[in-house]
């Protein structure tokens, strides 16, 4: 494996610095599933020591006796308190706490020079108006706020790497971003029609225990849910107008698969002028040349769900519909991963001077 | 039960007629989804005899040698061809063979008296040059195509009261034209956009022996195919241009889901003129009032697959989103009942003056 | 369909009675698994009325608001209270309540004159220390207990006729006592090896809000619980004891299935004598001659969940291992129907002379 | 992560030899889930280059065509032939090809000085006639049989180490194996009454296209088969009767599992002495103690299938029932790894002297 190869020779430079140099880091609300995500990825990481987990509802458990699957795991146990007291000395701290939270936790940590990853909505909205309406909640931090990055490294690279405070980006605009951002960026879409359809496992919706959620009532179910009305709404929305410069609507559907993991956006576009799939897809692979994490796959291959579980790709498929002129692109990631704990991980790595795939190459399990 | 009271009593007065005039039905093509589903269905259905089932290679075996499901059922076995000889003193046939094969067997059936309904692709279309270009395969009876009545009951009832030859529609046709139908007929959509994202489970493949239809592929998995190049979409266009009386071109976008049965469309529209959801939900529940098939589910309620799954109904709710002026609305069938076999026998129940849902009533199994 | 027709006459010659001669029935605790089934197959049986539903946390809403599934149904809305009062006026009183509560409420029901069937267990044991030690309450009605008739028809037909009050089997120990019944009738094992492996869909587990039922914990999971200590137990003993005279002490190890409904259990025992697969095949099947619900099934054929679910049906398979000298059964139950309400329907039917298969016939959905 | 720092550690002293050290390997037949479950594992193996895959339906063939998972991945295509051309070269060669095959290509391979891993069940068995009279086949190489090493590192480690050949244990046998040996070990059940009940996940069957494995078919199903025949019994009988010296007769009954991936296997055992749960899990504690990829869930614990998913540990829970004197093992492993591919690369390591744990260690994917 020459890539493996290559990511050992890293490994032996960086490890010459001893164990005393490995990052300390602490994750503020570790009993969720992002929590326990973060957990499974940092143990993959080299360079990295969990120094920290904090649960208000779980003090002094054991990681294992709220995620079976760290059975004989040797990191710390969590600590009762989701407060910057329960995370002193970590380099860097994680936040996955209810949107509301973050924003109450995150100025004391930044004071004592501690980097901050939210994996909330707190710090992802550069209008706090926007953030109000939508999360109908006052922020605090407003300020913060603006000087928070949106923590999507194929867009804001080299800000991520100076920021302090990344906005880590929700699951659905992650999928949906990543899928648009190559069609807005060489101007060839209409921008008044963006219908993004998208399709998420349950884990999206948290640990959660709500009649909704019992295993009977969703299996061999499927349903939309949120329509004209989901926060991650106007995420996209910021986003994408920001890439073109003009404000961007869009119409945002979600819905509910009846399995653990994994998002795949069908977004429905429609074209300036005439240009074929191959056109497209090349000017997809073009855009996203040199990164690590997106594949854009030619025909005449679609992605799908399995393609990404468990990974921190987002792979992209682009087919034109030369009748109607439409452009249909699908995007899929693991809402868990590239859309949420693989992409902090990968906005740690930028902020820390790490190899940005650093702990996060991985192949899918198949089947 | 009133509802069940009022069946038996019109069951009641028709079994007066007594066992002697039972329709006798025959169905050629009987061992794949589409055919149990129908002896599934026809077994409930109390003035109807099974008299013949075909299949080329299941000569001489009993169903339940095919459909384990069908254990102790004391029906016919197998006739082993696909011909006209093997539904020999059928009142009715059903043809549930492949594309191409029924035109054959058609005019043969007719001839003799019996009524045809088909539930393959052969006699859904008016022009033969659609079918020809996206079947890829002449067609050897232009004019009895012109002649078949496309069954859809709510749009084409009386016809098929009168019909000798149904084209029985697709399952991706049945749920995109329920769930587009009253917007176009009240005009109050943009009908130069029209996109369909449907989710089909895997039944809508048929009963296939293929690698990519292999338990582990699909599991957890989820994707899109045929995109721009399904076969259902003439039919979907076919249908609603009729509906509107100019020509409509949809982008039609089919997913599959991993469970067994069921279809859910989400149709993506603009609307012309500012309406509410509920004023929307208003036109649909008026245009469908009395349909005994349809469900127009008011809000908040979304409508599910397992709330359709194992019956004939379409269930559909829509939504507005006023921010960007589109109109969501959300069809959901199984693609074995109202998508097939179940449509097949409510086409049946016209075509000879039962009860048009006799046979049909029956709640889905929850959870 | 023959049968189907016989049942029709049947039906023709009982609605001579007429509208008002209607089965008055209630459901005391509606809102759950249990209740939403009993009425979707009271709902297909022509000689009965829902008169009356209730539920404590669902007063005043009507059922399709608890179960989507039921929209448009017409029944009765919940009343607000699991107390006799809810149920006045009905002939039958089905109670889908939590062990315990079950006691405090058939006194007064029966003391009416009208006739109780009890889902829950506080009416399945003829001794009350039995039921004290394995439920860990006290029972207030031992007397009235040993009055009440356990409601499996193949062994208590007679006495089902008769019964005022039942208590309606669990689903465990529905499948492994048919699984079981014929081998100890007919003496072919020894009783001091019972080993009862049994799978369950998770409504088993009712509708629960547990963090251990959301839907991401268990997707493509599997596991064995409450090992060594099911209230199963000795239910299953219970009868196993009466069918041989003597006591037996069975092994029960219960598993989780990833799937919504369906128990199957695969029950391993010993042969006191030399005999063939086809010779035990041939005991069962005497054993259950005339069985309306029972199917045993031939070599090569295994019976699967899907060929049971949403029906009434038990179907069994054996297989002796002539190496090891062991007789392993696979018996295999919807949990919801034939393992709690449609045999608590099939119940009724005896306890009111009606068909004991009216309203419980139907093939099961496939695929 | 203090365990992985000290992997690291292990590997930069290793790397130190430097790239062209790599160890060479090729896979026979590597277009099955085995094979492509091994270039997953080997990928993520710092010492290991896999040099060359072979497939006779797929030569010429890049890996990503047949994986859609392996998109990107940089190794060799796929050579048209499986024999030894196609693995020149290689100095260790994975057979994944069918039973039959392997012991026609291992004697040319061994001859050449390439060691051999074989995944099928040519070299599992001692006695040719056991394989002959369970495989229905001539075995062309018994001397060669008799070499082999049964590639169980928790039982034979010490001989794997030094082996040439080793026949790479069934899945079933592997979780039924660790599952019992403890309790053979030291002598705490009646050998005569062995059962084992095991379930898994249909990746077990193979990438296979047949009907009985379409997604519908198996959709919310489950079902017991190969009662009393399959030909993984002579393999755990050979095994557990040279653990404890005496032959032993199982009882062994696989069910399908509707998942992709896992086996549980239920172990019911009679005690021959009075034991708690406590004791047993303490001995099942004592003699997997220092194994890596063995963990013991203590009470009230039950290990379920996501704990094992993906990667190559087996975890183990005991359970008494003393009311009926059983000793009930629940042993679980993912069939493609522990039972399969990452057992097979566990054997590489210790037949190269790699730290055993190399390229294996990974956390389970949750939820």
């Amino acid at each position: 494996m020459k890539f493996i190869q290559l990511i050992c020779i890293i490994i032996n430079n960086h490890s010459m610095i001893g164990v005393e140099s490995m990052l300390k880091v602490g994750i503020i609300g570790a009993s969720g599933y992002t929590g326990g995500e973060l957990v499974r990825i940092l143990s993959q990481h080299p360079k990295m020591e969990i120094a920290a987990l904090t649960s208000r509802t779980h003090a002094g458990k054991k990681l294992e006796e709220i995620f079976p699957s760290f059975t004989g795991w040797d990191g710390p146990v969590f600590s009762g308190t989701d407060s910057p007291e329960g995370v002193q000395g970590c380099d860097l701290v994680f936040l996955a706490v209810p949107h509301g939270v973050a924003m109450k936790l995150a100025p004391a940590l930044l004071a004592k020079g501690q980097k901050v990853i939210d994996l909330g909505a707190d710090f992802r909205f550069r209008e706090r108006l926007v953030y109000e309406k939508w999360y109908k909640l006052e922020h605090s931090e407003p300020d913060l706020s603006k000087k928070a990055v949106y923590g999507l490294p194929e867009i804001y690279r080299n800000q991520i790497r100076e920021a302090k405070l990344v906005g880590n980006p929700g699951c659905y605009p992650t999928s949906a971003i990543l899928g648009i951002y190559p069609a807005l960026k060489q101007d060839i879409i209409d921008t008044n029609i963006v219908i993004i359809d998208s399709k998420s496992g349950v884990s999206g919706a948290g640990r959660k225990a709500e009649i909704g959620y019992n295993y009977p009532e969703l299996f061999g179910n499927f349903k939309a849910y949120g329509i004209a009305g989901h926060r991650h709404t106007p995420e996209i929305e910021q986003e994408l107008s920001g890439i073109c410069g003009t404000d961007i609507t869009v119409s945002f559907t979600p819905h509910l698969l009846p399995v653990a993991r994994g998002i795949l956006s069908t977004i429905h576009l429609k074209l300036k002028q005439k240009l074929t799939t191959a056109e497209v897809t090349g000017i997809y692979a073009n855009t996203y040349q040199g990164e690590p994490f997106i594949k854009v796959v030619p025909e005449p291959v679609l992605p799908d769900l399995k393609g990404v579980v468990g990974t921190n790709y987002c792979h992209i498929g682009a087919r034109v519909d030369e009748r109607s002129g439409s452009l249909i692109v699908v995007s899929v990631i693991d809402n868990m991963v590239k859309g949420a704990s693989g992409q902090a991980v990968q906005n740690m790595n930028l902020m820390f001077d790490f190899p940005e795939t650093m702990g996060l190459i991985q192949w899918p399990v198949f089947p």
